[in-house]
């Protein structure tokens, strides 16, 4: 299931890919640290839903992410049929850790402004792309690699981060190419032109490269920019179920866009998702339960479209 | 500050109007009857926040809905300095209350499905057409009028509201053509693809008719869809404070888009919007206040796009 960036020409992909980050940024801010064993059935109920790709785990230090402790023994026990699994890494250290537990794809995430990428991962951007090149000379024939643009869209501590500064860290990490791109409003902050003006930039200097985008719905306009990014091209989208999520770096960051409701505005636009809407909500209130607080999902609570009623 | 519909070949509009909805659809359905004081207190923090048009009151039974038992007081007792001010009115009954009233536009709202029609207003909608022609008379030379298509997306009893439906309506209501027309997504079921339809099937048949969008973000979809609708080049917007909100006869109807959110959306899409966004804020805090307990706004909680911290 590979992500294309479409270009001018091809036929236009009417289908979308969402990517569950539900048991990594979905879960990696809960108080309440979830077994591998509640992990491995929620992820069962993931791929009933329809998963082909779930960002798995992250291999950061487990001290300040105690929920991700458990990264090398959930790989281990992962369904293998048909599925695609990525391990988030924010250095080589974790990155080899990746290669050991044996992920399919390696996503690492380089944070574009200096102040958050300094408290997400202790050191500056250009250490961070210093950091990519080992890794995707690591990777290479190994794994697939996708680099993610952390705050991608405004950082919470720097405010706005320019277009340029996007395109400056795009031209240095393209020198060693991943396989796919991942643009990540880690804050919520983005806005539909922002995607729109965005995924152009990368798309004129770099048209073969694929991007996905990571959407967080802090400021209600996840869905509104995912819908950009579609109209932009993206046809690869990061999403958990019932929009939970947070980062534990960055102040007042809240839930991933909810898969259920991504897959209802896409299916109800005609696009397909793979993902079967009910089974989605079912699972969705599983991990309402796991955690243990009332997720943000709205197609939890509202349902699908009315069915009609006979009188 | 009219309302305009673009067509090919004029210059792009880069500004929209959000018409304020939040003391009519959006508490018409709260349990806490708010005082005329309440209202007019929270009307000045709307004005304030920016807001030019306003949706004020609907002249429907008291009985049914105890929340607007107040129409003709609080009318009497508006604010006039350069506003405009709608009354909602569902049948020609209502339409002569509000004439008395006083306001400056009628909006007279047609049910798209027979059965959301019934328990709406109590007549099919071809009754509701039928009483629709003598608003457009006995309004004529005296008040805008703005014509909604309620449940113009889906209904919560039938489902389905084919487009043919839709323009089946149109066509006759065009016959005594409103100032405006506006698509209601009453049930908050619409997709952005559905909006761009929708706008593209009325602006096909009728080029100079402005379309105003009513959203309701129920299934997560509301600013998708407000910016599927900017794109097809809608620039009018009806929008609550807090996005407060929900419709006494339809089932599981949720908020209205949250004014505050849309404005954020919009301003960081570099689209003037005419708001004070930290004022919009400050009043749907008062409002949440009003009612008596939390609203979906997220831009209330999140606040704004960061600004720069100096370490």
């Amino acid at each position: 299931m590979a992500t294309f960036f479409l270009r001018e020409g091809e036929i236009l992909r009417n289908n979308v890919e969402i990517v569950d980050v539900s048991l990594r940024d979905g879960i990696q801010n809960e108080k309440r640290t979830l077994s591998v064993d509640t992990k491995l059935e929620l992820l069962k109920g993931i791929i009933g839903a329809g998963a082909r790709r779930v960002e798995i785990t992250s291999f950061v230090n487990p001290k300040k992410v105690p929920q991700m402790a458990d990264a090398e023994e959930i790989c281990a026990r992962l369904p293998r049929d048909g599925m695609r699994y990525i391990g988030l890494v924010l250095n080589h250290r974790g990155f080899l850790r990746a290669q050991v537990a044996g992920v399919d794809e390696i996503n690492y995430a380089i944070v574009l402004s200096d102040t958050f990428s300094q408290r997400n991962q202790g050191m500056t951007t250009e250490e961070g792309i210093a950091q990519w090149r080992d890794i995707a000379a690591g990777a290479k024939g190994r794994q697939k690699t996708n680099v993610t643009f952390a705050a991608g869209f405004g950082c919470p501590f720097e405010g706005e981060v320019p277009v340029s500064r996007l395109t400056w860290v795009l031209d240095k990490v393209m020198e060693t190419a991943p396989d796919e791109l991942t643009l990540a409003d880690t804050i919520g902050v983005a806005s539909p032109r922002d995607v729109t003006e965005r995924v152009a930039a990368v798309r004129e200097r770099y048209p073969d490269l694929p991007i996905r985008l990571h959407l967080h719905n802090t400021r209600n306009t996840g869905l509104a920019n995912a819908w950009a990014g579609f109209e932009a091209g993206v046809r690869s989208f990061d999403a958990a179920l019932g929009g939970v999520g947070g980062c534990p770096f960055a102040p007042r960051a809240t839930g991933n866009v909810p898969s259920e409701d991504l897959v209802y505005m896409f299916e109800r636009s005609g696009i397909t998702t793979g993902y079967d809407l009910d089974k989605a909500i079912e699972t969705a209130k599983a991990l309402e339960e796991a955690v243990g607080h009332t997720v943000p999902g709205m197609l939890m609570k509202a349902g699908g479209f009315p069915k009609p009623q006979t009188a």
